[in-house]
C-alpha cells in the first residue's frame, strides 16, 4: 500500500515510524509518504491561508497550494487514489471504512489547519471523513489514527492474524473482561471460572460478559449484531435479571 | 494544565511539539509529561505484557507496571486527577467531554497496547473513553487527539477566542462553504453572494447553507440543536424545495 500526507506540519509523523505502523513500513507493506503542501506555494511569503471571502474570524486554507501538491503527486504516482479529508461534515470514520480503505492501492490524506479550507479543495476528493463529534486543530492526528486502523486490515501487519477478528466491534460485541497474571494483585482476584481450566465455563462467562456490557454501554450495537440462538438465550437471562 | 501520558511509546509524543500544543507549551498554558511505564517492570525481560487467564489470542497488559508507574505520578504529583483510559467500551470522546476535561487541573492518560488491558487497571481510572467505532494499536494517537481536542478549550491557548465558537459542532450546526483568494481559481468561483458586501445577505446564505448541510449529513445534530425562529423558517423553506 502506498500513503501519501498532504500536511504543512510534516514532523509530527515521525510517530508513525513507531509502533506496529513502524514495522509495517520496515517490512515494505507500506510506503509512507508526507509532501508539505507549504512548498508549492506562489506567494512570496510562503503563506498557505488567507482571509475568508464575505468576512470572518480566523483563516482558510487556500486551494492554490493543495491543488498543486496534487499534481505534483499525481505525476510521482500516478493511477487511482482515494483522497480523504478531514471534515467534520464528513462521514463518520469506523471498521468498515477501515477495511474499505485497507484494499486500495494509493490513499492521499489532506490534514487541514486554521478555520478549514477553501471550499474548492473539496472537488480534489473522493472522500470526506470525520473522526467523531469534536474539533481538531490540524487533520494530522486524526490522520495517523485513520493509517493505524486501516493498515491493522492490510495483509500481515499484524502478527497475529487471528487478533482483528477477536477484538470489539468486529462482532458488533465489546469485548469481555481480561486478567493477565498475578492471579492475586495488591489483593484484587481473578474471577474463579477463568483458572478453572473448564474451556467450556470459561467461553459462556466470557460471552455472558461480553453481552453485559454491551447491552449496558452499547444496546445500538446489539441492534447491529446478527446473534446466534445461544446469545439471544442469554441475553434474555440477563434482561431478566437487570 | 498538568497532563500525564503513561505510553510505552514516548517517543510518538514528539508530535506534541508542533502546531497548537506545542505553543502552548511553550506559553506554559500546559505540562506534558509522558511516563514510560516499561521502567516500572519487575521482571527481568521488562516485560509488560503476558497471556491471558482462561486463554485466548495475544498478549494483556499487566496490572504492575501500571499501578507502580501511577503511585510514582502520585507521589510526584499529589492531588485530584482526571485518569483517562482509552477503551472500546467507554463513552464515546466528544466536544463535551473536551470541554469538561479542560477544566480540570491534571490529567493522566494510560494508554494501552496489544489485546488491552488486565481488567484490574480499570480501578485506577475515573473516565474509560472510547474515541469512535474503530480499533487502533495502541492508546497514544487517540491520547494525542484528546489533548488538541481539549487544550482548545483552555483559555489563552486558541490566539482568537471567536475561534471555537464558530466551528462545527459548537451550535450544532455544520459549517457553511468557505473561499479564499482567487475569487476564479482554475475556472471555479467563488459564489456571488460573497463577494457582494452585502453582509445581510452573506449571513443569511451562510446560515441557509450550514441548515442544508447538517439536514443532508447530519438530520441528528438539528433534534439537538436549539434553533432560533429565523432557523426554523429557514429549514421549513429548505425542506420544502428537497
Amino acid at each position: 500500500m502506498d500513503i501519501t500526507i498532504l500536511s504543512i506540519f510534516p514532523r509530527m509523523f515521525q510517530a508513525l515510524d513507531e509502533s506496529l505502523i513502524g514495522k509495517a513500513q520496515e517490512k515494505d507493506l507500506v510506503k509512507i509518504d508526507v509532501v508539505d503542501f507549504r512548498d508549492f506555494t506562489t506567494n512570496k511569503q510562503n503563506h498557505v491561508d488567507d482571509g475568508t471571502y464575505g468576512g470572518g474570524a480566523g483563516m482558510l486554507l487556500q486551494a492554490q497550494p493543495i491543488y498543486d501538491a496534487m499534481d505534483y503527486v499525481e505525476k510521482k504516482k500516478p493511477g487511482k487514489k482515494r483522497v480523504i479529508l478531514l471534515d467534520p461534515a464528513g462521514k463518520t470514520f469506523n471498521t468498515k471504512m477501515a477495511k474499505d480503505f485497507a484494499k486500495e492501492d494509493q490513499l492521499v490524506f489532506i490534514c487541514g489547519h486554521y478555520e478549514g479550507f477553501d471550499e474548492r479543495v473539496k472537488d480534489l476528493v473522493t472522500d470526506e471523513v470525520s473522526i467523531g463529534d469534536y474539533i481538531l486543530t490540524g487533520g494530522e492526528l486524526p490522520t495517523m489514527s485513520m493509517i493505524d486502523a486501516t493498515l491493522r486490515f492490510v495483509p500481515g501487519v499484524l502478527g497475529n492474524s487471528e487478533s482483528t477478528e477477536v477484538e470489539s466491534f468486529s462482532n458488533n460485541l465489546l469485548e469481555y473482561p481480561q486478567y493477565s497474571r498475578p492471579a492475586d494483585f495488591r489483593g484484587k482476584k481473578v474471577p474463579d471460572v477463568l483458572i478453572s481450566g473448564d474451556h467450556e465455563k470459561i467461553r459462556v462467562w466470557r460471552l455472558k460478559q461480553a453481552l453485559k456490557k454491551t447491552l449496558e454501554r452499547r444496546p445500538d450495537l446489539l441492534e447491529k449484531a446478527e446473534l446466534t440462538d445461544e446469545e439471544q438465550k442469554y441475553l434474555r437471562e440477563i434482561r431478566r435479571n437487570n
